[in-house]
């Protein structure tokens, strides 16, 4: 012990022994010399950039800070440019309202011409911030003495044809407009790290956004086209499946005749149609092994009284029976510190789970759970009854560091984490990458897969920006961390045995690729 | 499992398996009555003032959030004012420097006619806040053009009385100079919540304090009673034994009579002096189980360079030798992030190691490790080395989160950590308690011991606050948590067995009497 080489090989050991449950730990033994290069040269790089980019002399400017207010600098890191190459698998944790670029939202629904806008009262400079407008179509246009919501006469609630309050809105016209709708759909800093500074605050902020975009997303021509378009985005920042989550609580959407009687068979219709096309797209470019398919995760939201639940859960399993290659399981979503605990809802989900098994379904529980900071209280203490419930992954599991024994679980009966490490800064569970507690249930060998949530609102499009924040926050992680992620995306999917052979097979090959580019200087950029 | 008793009776054995490593759990298996009685009432008030204080409508209010800005309403709490009112045990985790109010500090320096200031500039409007005073005492006293820091023909660095200094300060006369001296020696919440914003520039700021202090502090008239307010202080808080860390990297102190000569036996007897009259004078009141004593961690800084700490590491043990009652055992502090490593060290410190065997001393290593936001860098793996060298607990352990076997060897090995909340948080590590890790190593059997680190900086006297601020973040946490941390800082100090005896068992007799008054309702505010 007083050896000072003894010492030092002692001091490795304890280190190894520290890290055994790391699920890439294995991997570490038998890298390729392509992969242990690139991860040589991607902790180099980090490296380098800490000092270059973040080492700069800027208030709060460190690798893994405030995504809101660092996505300009990170977009000119070698290290983002890196990872938005790199394939991604599987994205199992996304909410579909809050996934395409809101500006692409607001060019289809100024496309269509039946759409209508209201807000709650007349829009001037001192709300423009706060007063939310509300979408929906008509088949005939609505009359109105008055043409724009900016207007003093504005009768509050009156819905005006889109493109007439676009024409006639006095703060700043139609950009002015625009600026005003994309505001409120998505989050800004200063309202992140200023104004709504807390929990609470903050949830409120992100309903808003949802509110603000649920007329333009539920109304039929709209959804269709933002499904492929919600599709092609993920295409492009490397990830071959997705499992979205859709909030089914409104029981119709508007169809193209603005009558709101669209039942759920046809969202999911629709949906399995815009998976077709864009497979069959992919496979006529030759670019088929880009793209394994999507599917839903039906959601439903913890503000329903328990009595009201039971339809929604038949009509999942109706809906599965139906396309059953396209309803990957069920949820219940919305802020846990506020809304009903599991435990409300216990009796329908047990008889659900009969009901399940009684019929031969593959349709698990797929279940948000501590996303909280609290410790004990009922957030927290849903991940009990999350995996009581049997739920096959864990949404954001944020608080699960809190318990050993549901990490165990975890570990030895592989049920995965969603973690969403941009999502949970902006939401206010931590101020920045450094301080999230990603770290401890990678050390603790919890399967984990990386989710963006709602990139829309969050302006984090893709899943690079998540792989980023998490790259360069900790020493530990590398490259070959970050793999294990991807390829655990693909392992704790729904997809079937053989569709996960083929999905890991495809991504092993575009590794080797990414790996071999990166280690022979042309994947540098 | 589809029946719901059934599931319940699974759900709350589940609760209980997760909460098994908790050090707190036989004891509430075997709580008497009125200790139940006693940790219901604090559950129930602090449910209570979730609502009634901390749920009114202004940013940011929450339970556990910022100290600094929360101070005054915590001070109005009925759980503050019971928590008060709690035998503490030991403090073992808090550096000497940054103990005793500044006001008080103050006050004794304006006793001592030779203390004279300087300023390595001009004092103005403009820099009144980022000047820093430097203090020292001169047999005679110096003779200067200029009695003024804010006069503009200042030479800069010229000494002045200090009497002349405070009489002639014109921004605000001698007030203002008590207000310029008092904000340099300490923390305010726009410095930590606003301009300094990041973890190095608080450590700058909080360095800052330290050398604003250390020429009053190292003038032996101000120490001695400087440690007798210490004391007084800790006692007046329910605290009964400490373990102060003193900082000794300046060989000498200055003497009475102006002289940098007094060396470090010189200090280590007034601390013993010091203790020795407190004791007495407790006695003489029959207040003597109030008080067990107080020893020395001996300290050095990070700073070093590793040839230079041999002649500290055989000055401790020199200074263990002369006193064994008195020094506890041997540490080395400052900034984890921007200092040395511990590696740095390896080799004199096993080589003391040795030394210290050889001589049959019970000179432990007490060791800083951890203190950081860091996974995998040189700050968090201090923890591999702190636990290799055979510390004797951790100061802070902040990032052991991440490290499941260096927990597991806590737990094994009943290796304590050091745990400094309200310091974490202005230090920023964690922005508020809601965040703080200090749910995870509960949870994970870690024992734990709850510390002040430097109350005069952050304006955190006692323990009381760092109590309550663990108490009220979390759900789980209860009175009988903190009775399990209170019990810990005397199991896990350096007092021999039969003095560990004699604390516990008048712990014991406190806290029944504690527990009793507020069950009975003699005891709540």
């Amino acid at each position: 012990m007083t050896d000072i080489r003894d010492y030092l090989s002692r001091r490795a050991a304890l280190i190894l022994e520290d890290r055994s449950l790391r699920r890439e730990n294995k991997l570490l033994q038998s890298l390729t010399e392509k992969e242990a290069a690139a991860d040589r040269i991607v902790r180099y790089i980090r490296a380098e950039e800490a000092v270059s980019v973040w080492g700069v002399e800027i208030p709060h400017l460190f690798p893994g800070m405030e995504f809101l207010t660092s996505k300009s600098i990170i977009d000119n890191t070698k290290i983002f440019k890196i990872i938005s190459k790199m394939p991604k698998g599987a994205l199992l944790h996304i909410h579909l309202e809050a996934t395409v670029d809101k500006k692409y939202l607001l060019k289809l629904a100024l496309r269509e011409p039946s759409l209508h806008v209201r807000t709650a009262c007349v829009v001037t400079p001192g709300n423009l911030t706060t007063v939310l407008p509300e979408f929906r179509p008509f088949e005939e246009a609505q009359s109105s003495q008055c043409t724009s919501v900016t207007n003093a006469e504005y009768p509050a609630n009156a819905w005006l044809p889109l493109y007439k309050a676009r024409a006639s809105f006095a703060l700043g016209g139609p950009e002015g407009f625009d600026r005003w709708v994309l505001r409120a759909m998505s989050i800004d800093p200063a309202e992140v790290y200023d104004t709504h500074n807390n929990v609470p605050k903050i949830w409120q902020k992100f309903k808003d956004t949802f509110s603000a975009t649920a007329g333009l997303f539920l109304y039929r021509p709209i959804f269709r086209q933002y499904i492929r378009r919600f599709l092609l985005e993920l295409i492009e920042d490397g990830i071959s499946y997705a499992e979205a989550r859709i909030d089914f609580l409104p029981k119709y959407m508007f169809d193209v005749d603005g009558n709101e009687n669209v039942p759920h068979r046809e969202w999911v219709w629709d949906f399995g149609q815009a998976v077709n096309e864009i497979r069959t797209t992919l496979e006529e470019q030759g670019r088929g092994e880009e793209f394994m398919g999507a599917k839903i995760i039906y959601t439903t939201i913890r503000i329903l009284p328990p009595e009201e639940i039971e339809w929604y859960l038949e009509d999942c399993i109706a809906l599965k029976q139906e396309f059953p290659d396209l309803i990957a399981g069920f949820d219940i979503v919305g802020d846990e510190n506020a809304g009903r605990p599991l435990t409300d809802y216990i009796k329908p989900l047990l008889a659900f789970k009969r009901r399940v098994e009684d019929l031969g379904l593959n349709l698990p529980f797929i279940l948000h759970a501590g996303e909280t900071l609290s410790d004990g209280g009922k957030a927290d203490n849903n991940l009990y009854d999350a995996l009581l419930l049997g739920t096959k992954r864990i949404g954001h599991g944020f608080s699960i560091v809190k318990h050993p024994k549901l990490m165990e679980l975890c570990r030895e009966n592989e049920i995965a984490l969603e973690v969403c490490p941009i999502s949970n800064e902006i939401l206010g569970l931590t101020p920045s990458m450094s301080m999230h507690p990603l770290p401890v249930v990678l050390n603790q060998g919890v399967p984990v897969t990386l989710n963006s949530d709602d990139p829309s609102v969050f302006g984090a499009m893709g899943l690079s920006y998540n792989y980023f924040q998490v790259l360069v926050s900790s020493e530990t992680t590398g490259l070959i961390t970050l793999a294990q992620m991807a390829r655990d995306s693909i392992k704790f999917s729904t997809l079937e045995e053989a569709e996960k052979r083929r999905a890991t097979s495809v991504w092993e090959k575009r590794w080797t690729e990414f790996v071999e580019e990166l280690g022979n200087g042309r994947g540098l950029p």
